[in-house]
């Protein structure tokens, strides 16, 4: 998407480290206007695939998660990263280690919202070492619903996540590809 | 708003000790196509006031305040509750006790997205004791910015969060003022 490469080259910050911040309209700031964008290019990607549901993870997945579900006329559900003592203890559960956080979180997903039947887009930011993305992957098979395929907003090609993914048998189509951030520059995959 | 009232008897479940959970279609799954009605309702609600940001909270707040921005053509700021290593150090910060959690956690906003001149619609999913909302007006108000009203989904009007934000020269819409659950019974106010 060639809307989203000028947006990250113009906004996003590249810091040591292989990371990218895209804060200023994602993951702080959320350009509604350009996600709504964001959601007509998943919708076109996703033309024809039967999706009743929309999967992601709190907290910065929901909002992009909620303006493309729009274009499927679908809800979210949303896997959560803490137990509170506001939800059930009936849930699926699975561990999964954060890069950026430099920690491990059980992420959740209630019996009540996923199960057999359930066709499911999976709505994330990024794609990187694939760790979340898996997580959410297994959530969703465990519940017997089905992974129709991974709408992910920027991918780092350069690490191992996008392989992993593939190598699951799941469709994944990335709005942007990062092929490399070699010297804090960012070249896209075309 | 009566849909919502109605959505609340119908899917809402009420616990002991005051605690209402509603995520059948707010904070656990997100049902896209009802909060669109919301942001219908919050937008005839501020209909005339100058609004140029939605700020909110992570995570609930997200989807919600995603959705009602899009009928203010307004972008999303929300605040953070961590302080992770992808943001900058130059925030706005304070401290917030959260009812639900029994914690107490920083939240942040970076300068960057937030300063005079913004004219904010703050959105949330409750109105209970008010420290959340408090703690966001705080934020805008130190940014500089002006707080124009906040929109809230469920207010638990028997708590003093409404009392609070009042006190502080704050308009408040909420869509479901629940006036008592003595008995686990919901009684709203009309």
């Amino acid at each position: 998407m060639k809307a989203l490469q000028d947006k990250i080259l113009k906004e996003g910050i590249v810091k040591d480290g292989g990371v990218l911040k895209v804060d200023g309209f994602v993951n702080h700031r959320i350009d509604v206007a350009f996600m709504n964008e964001v959601g007509k290019e998943f919708k076109r990607l996703f033309d024809g695939v039967e999706i009743n549901k929309i999967v992601t993870i709190e907290a910065s997945g929901i909002g992009i998660a909620c303006i493309v579900a729009q274009y499927f006329n679908a809800p979210v559900v949303f896997a959560k990263k803490n137990k509170s003592i506001n939800i059930s203890g009936d849930v699926y559960s699975v561990d999964v280690a954060s890069f950026t956080h430099k920690t491990v979180n059980t992420i959740i997903m209630s019996k009540e919202y996923i199960g057999p039947g359930d066709k499911v887009l999976i709505i994330d930011d990024f794609l990187a070492k694939g760790n979340a993305l898996k997580g959410l992957i297994t959530l969703v098979r465990d519940a017997g619903a089905e992974v129709m395929g991974c709408g992910i907003l920027v991918e780092k090609s350069f690490q191992e996540g996008r392989a992993l993914i593939d190598s699951m048998g799941i469709r994944v189509e990335s709005l942007a590809r990062i092929k490399s951030m070699d010297n804090n520059e960012l070249v896209f995959i075309d």
